[in-house]
């Protein structure tokens, strides 16, 4: 793929994953939205479908990474060329900050009505922002080693349905069943591995928004959690790295 | 495709698609109905499936636009002609209003059941009536700016994905797996973008089923909310027409 | 197909069907059950996927009828040899009644501590038995012709989706991708048009069941609602007759 | 297929079906879980979804039995041969308790803070222990018999499902779009069938993770409830031979 194609695909694809992603966070936690308290089955399929959308429209044109931890196992197995992972996860990151830019905008009536009834103490206490989960992710038992646990073991169950998917008969490239399968095991990871750490399991996408939290004026929005942030990108890349490994031994 | 076929296809489209998205939201709203208050995600699978029941059946007759956001999209892109665009927004204005119409048959009892309950003062004063949410959309903050970009971002989600499925492989046409896919992006943009507004993201399914509001003679509806009609119809045009600017720069 | 084939695949299927659409409801339904009040999501998902199991298994063997309506509206429209309509009948109807014995005794003990608790009164005064919606569909506003109306729309989409399939490429016979649409049809037709009858749309669905009911050596089981048996019977022949119609008409 | 690929791909494949299972019953289950409480939907398509991630990395490789019952009633209808039994079987309970393990890793903090707060007495007191339910499966009315009934029957719904997916049309192999469908019918018999017992239909599935129970370091952990551990091994094994056997009469 070219340089062109790489930065459009994972630019837009990833602005799409987090505008969906990041919007089902907003859309069930804040009030006056119609979906406020709709459940973790509306989170874990709306993250899930959110994947779908985005990756069926870069798909065909940068192979919907939308990922690091993606672009990584990829290239620890041979799919990616070392020289294009710059590209992809810088792609991804801008992408990411976009997507949680537009959550803001799209939700911004809400932000507005949910955000004048935090209290400004509340707010200045120091812990996670009342908003912050609709940008990034947090433990809900803070421990570094057992999060760093649970974001490896949920990037590793999706880079290593990514990396066989060629091997059951569906041929090269990710195709449009691919991206739904895909899509599926993200709500499977989402259902089964995210009640610890709200499965991150992508450094842009939790990396990127945190950044967008951090700029954006959101009156009494509380810190954006930077002791945490390094968790959800070192696990994810650890996890791909186990992922890409055992790929090369066992399936390869 | 011939005039008839288009008018074939997206009359009975647009009907299918308005009687079961407007069913569910009767499903959930009315009293004595089995799915009162099934919640949020029947409410996004019911419209996604709707989607993808009324695909499935004018796919092979008229393309499915079933919107004339996703019509004006593939104008600009040159996937349809400009002077079929008409027949594609008359009959889909048509079938929607067929479809509204059905829902009323169909939930007839719990409409009767539902409406002897609400009070002639709560209905005389003016505010969107309380059944008129089964029909078209309304914003929980109502705010025209704010209003608006919800319905852009939602319907340019939507006709991104769209104009884009030609990309990745799966061929021309809409195809079944297209249909599939594309009903799930539907599900994940109510899921994601619909808290605001109730994502109309389609100026027929929102504008034909409110003309059936307000022609209806039920007892005590209120008002049709006809200040805010536009905002559903406006929207999705400029959304539509961003989308398809983004693709021929970017993806064509 | 041979009539060997029809009867096979007709009585496993339809079995399957309710054993699995019953299943959903006694699970949803009955007191000792992991499922108890999961919802109507859960209910029309269940159906949606008995439909998606049953037609998976039969779909190569008998077409995968599974519905008297089905095997007439493919009579209408020439699908299905009107001198096999009866044999499909018959062994969807048998199907149904051994479907139905199947639930019975999968939730044996669940019956068992849930008739204990009724009272012997309440089963006597004549209403439908606190159990027949496991069986039986039954109407939330009692009134013939309304309720017939519901029925017939239902069926109506549902056969309008089938008729049309062949029409979007997907070639002939249902295929495995047919199969998962259709199920997803009938969770929509369930989410949206379900709440005034509860959508039998199926009259082997409604009948077989109500006879087992009325059969089964239930405790204080209250009666089978005879007077009502008739509406999910001759709704759903009407909705098919009416869908093959317009299909022969418009689509053909 | 080589020894080395059932291996491997049932080791693996088994290992993902259960940290999944598991992971979805841990999430719902425990205290200080994102998805707390987040109902039966939630664990019925997280073990589908489970089956759908774990079948996608594996049908390449091994064939994705990951179920002593599949392949037992794979052996009886011919498609797996009689000496590879042990190897599937033996692979399958090593990958499963490999699965739970993980479980265990996964929600380390969450089973920490959920187990501080369960009695010694509630626990000494010789029932199923409070959480053995993310490892195993268990009856809500204990009756060996009719707990026996209610698995050979889920079972062998699952089994005519995988044994006729050949008939439809969709070629050798389990393929992409097979394990979708497979994936869905185990949402189906969790929805139908899982009432009364927790629909094990995988003997693998509940007596490697029961072992793990029985030897993980839990605080306060209750008995492994071994009782009842004969049955959802005895029933699935005795519904997998019954829909062989059917097959081989009346599909083959």
């Amino acid at each position: 793929m070219s340089t062109t194609d790489i930065i459009i695909g994972e630019v837009v694809g990833t602005a799409l994953l987090i505008l969906l992603g990041g919007g089902v966070c907003a859309a069930v936690t804040l009030k006056k939205s119609k979906a406020q308290n709709a459940g973790w089955l509306a989170i874990t399929f709306g993250w899930g479908f959110a994947v779908l959308t985005a990756a069926y429209v870069s798909a065909g044109v940068s192979g919907a990474h939308l990922n690091p931890a993606v672009t990584i196992g990829l290239a620890v197995t041979g799919g990616t060329p070392w020289d294009q992972v710059p590209i992809y996860i810088g792609s991804q990151l801008v992408g990411a900050m976009i997507g949680a830019a537009l959550v803001w905008v799209a939700y911004y009536g809400q932000f507005q009505a949910h955000m004048a009834e935090v209290s400004l103490e509340e707010a200045k206490a120091g812990k996670a922002g009342p908003v912050l989960g609709i940008f990034s992710t947090g433990p809900e038992v803070r421990n570094a080693a057992m999060n760093l646990a649970t974001e490896i073991i949920g990037t590793f169950v999706l880079l290593i349905a990514i990396l066989t998917q060629g091997l059951n008969g569906s041929g090269q490239g990710l195709g449009t069943l691919g991206v739904l399968i895909t899509a599926l095991v993200v709500v499977s990871i989402g259902l089964s591995l995210g009640g610890p750490t709200g499965y991150a399991i992508n450094p842009a996408r939790d990396l990127g928004p945190r950044i967008v939290h951090a700029l954006l004026p959101l009156k009494n929005k509380g810190g954006s959690d930077w002791g945490y942030a390094w968790v959800p990108v070192v696990g994810p890349v650890i996890g791909a790295v186990l992922a890409g490994l055992l790929y090369n031994v066992a399936f390869a």
